[in-house]
């Protein structure tokens, strides 16, 4: 017996077909004798009309009347899927953000999940009574419901795994798992059984959307396995603690027996390049660079700076997404004489490629290796960035595809 | 200044450009200088929708999911309307029923108020801000959102009144007001001023479908003046308590200066006519008749039993709604033998006319006078029932409009 906690996103509850099967999955488990908890979002379309109306009444509308309004969306989801599992004869009950509680901060709109009370479900669970909670919301101390910011089902699902000392966060989505990289670049990239919390942050920060990114920093936190799986797979209860399960766990280094290398590879095409040239090599000029660049909300990424040869000046690149480029180039415009650099080059034509393994803590040259490969394909690499578990290259658009390739082969991942 | 409740259903709220007008109206008594609590339905088509969605999953749901789901769409319409006045530069905010609170009983569905807290309301009132409150629902003592049944949004108005010490409550329909009959059968049928609480409970319990009974029967108590306007006439500012307003008044008969003998006629042309024939006139019987037939959900309204004439039996004549016709009959017949009459007769062709004004109190022969009025017009009356307000006739169904017309014009209603 088990206590698990299943996410269901907006497509997997769209319709009322939709609802009934997502009821038989939960039955399902029930009748494996675990105790579940269900997440829900609303169904797909509703949060797009819902926040449409508020924006058509008044584009700058008030953040907790959006809340009021959006919230509803996942309410109508609960109900419906208590009354589809009494329906098939499992003991249920909706829960929204403000019963439960869910407590938040007041950001509304984008809030933050402060704590979770979780005895009353659990004693209801225990009982044999499923919890079908609404996703996406809370209650800030204002006594309003708030909303976690779109996307923020899966946070909810985590959080409330974490407050039932859940077994296992089970989150169905539209894809089946984590895949070593876009399989529609790389036929051969091969879903992971399991990957690490660190690795998994990586992979979805640098473009693999699966999760949301919170939700995995909250399962890291906590420590809670999260397991993606397929709405669409078959619905036999195959062990996802097993070496082929139906999607991929998400969990602690510790339980990830055989650790490969190279975990996955990742890539953006959204990316644009801004050299700076000349900076004067002295304290504070980062500051006079990215202070602006933050004001005007532009979304930096790799940054490199190089020492300089001679201790004067230094050149220092950066990545923004593609949308942000003219944006970034006014702003550092305006800063010219502030910043002290003498021209700026740049290029939209740029796309980065990661690589991501907890292995590469434990193994030199990983990077290396990447060097020698890229070059024999005539690629290349205008900028390196690296961290413990990832490094990051910024090649030319052009080559994406080829570069993501090499790589899924030069690390095995084909095999 | 007053403090005032409007109260907007569905079709006064039924997308973002009549949302948009109620925002006008509510501004417009704001800035004359009233404190302003807004009572709202869910937009038109939108409960229908989500009664249909349980319907669909379950025929048998959960009345308290049921809740949960339906609640939703006056969640929404608050929140809109909080946006809409916000956005044209009134202080607003919205509260659902759990919020202020609004206390239930846990009849989920079909839910009674227990009470409203308004204390926190009418601090925010005060201050300008004003309160757009979800009609139709409250929290019962389960922590779980109730619904008062369909039309409750009237009763949450008056209700919210009552707790407010509002000076009226204000209910905007599609009518515009409340007419001595209807003006599809007599052209020259009158909107009244003011009606008196009984008076309307009266003609809402017959068929004038401007009013659910329950607001009315619960301004009477707690002497809410309650002003039934149409949501389209012209929205300047009129003074309710004028001889000529632009709605009716419903309040306590002492507010009515000339008090008409008559008031209204009203009528239903969807009656069944039952007659028990050769019953025996012992203490009992009655309760054999109408025990079977409560339970089986029949609704039966006049009642007519007349002494008999030698002791021992006599007949008794009901009236049903035409639906319940044939389910009657049959409760009738399986309890021939229990109640020990002779036989049944009884028709679907008929129709219950009824007078109504508190002036019959103290004025004899009133319904002398539509007897032989009737009669006149070779109208056959084939029973008749009176009360201290009101008497209802019933009569040939093809004959309800002769009727109607000649009611009305005899009580000087046409002037």
């Amino acid at each position: 017996m088990s206590r698990i906690v299943m996410k269901f996103g907006g497509t997997s509850v769209a319709d009322l077909a939709c609802i009934r099967n997502v009821a038989t999955r939960v039955k399902r488990e029930v009748e494996a004798g675990n105790e579940v908890a269900v997440v829900v979002s609303a169904m797909a379309g509703t949060t797009n009309q819902l926040v449409g109306w508020c924006q058509d009444l008044s584009p700058l509308h008030d953040a907790r009347e959006y809340d009021t309004v959006v919230a509803t969306g996942e309410q109508v989801t609960t109900g419906l899927l208590a009354i589809s599992l009494q329906e098939i004869g499992v003991e249920a009950r909706s829960w929204q953000g403000w019963q439960i509680p869910i407590r938040t901060d007041n950001d509304h709109g984008k809030a933050r999940i402060a704590g979770i009370e979780g005895a009353e479900l659990i004693r209801r669970m225990q009982t044999g009574q499923v919890a079908v909670v609404s996703g996406f919301q809370g209650i800030g101390t204002d006594n309003r419901v708030t909303t976690l910011g779109r996307g923020g089902s899966d946070t909810s699902a985590v959080a409330l795994a974490a407050a039932l000392h859940a077994d296992r966060c089970d989150i169905y989505t539209d894809v089946d798992g984590v895949y070593t990289t876009d399989p529609r670049i790389v036929p051969q990239a091969k879903k992971l059984a399991r990957i690490s919390y660190e690795e998994m942050l990586e992979l979805a920060s640098v473009g693999a959307k699966v999760l949301q990114v919170r939700s995995v920093e909250l399962g890291m936190v906590h420590n809670v396995r999260i397991f993606v799986r397929s709405s669409f797979d078959k619905p036999e209860d195959i062990d996802p603690f097993a070496n082929h399960p139906p999607g991929t766990l998400i969990c602690d280094e510790s339980e990830i027996m055989e650790q490969q290398v190279v975990t996955g590879i990742a890539f953006s095409k959204d990316e644009a390049q801004i050299s700076i040239r000349h900076v004067p090599d002295k304290p504070g000029v980062a500051a006079a660079i990215f202070g602006p660049l933050a004001e005007a909300n532009v979304n930096v990424d790799m940054i490199v700076q190089n020492v300089s040869a001679d201790g004067s000046t230094t050149d220092l690149t950066f990545t923004v997404p593609s949308s942000d480029y003219e944006r970034a180039n006014v702003v550092l415009k305006k800063s010219k004489d502030a910043i002290g650099y003498s021209y700026l080059d740049g290029s939209t034509d740029v796309a980065k490629v990661s690589v991501i393994g907890i292995g590469m803590r434990s193994h030199a040259g990983v990077a290396a290796q990447a060097f020698k490969a890229l070059a024999e394909q005539q690629i290349n690499i205008r900028a390196i960035t690296t961290s413990e578990i990832k490094f990051s290259l910024l090649i030319d658009a052009a080559r994406t595809d080829a570069a993501v390739r090499t790589l899924h082969s030069l690390y095995g991942l084909d095999k």
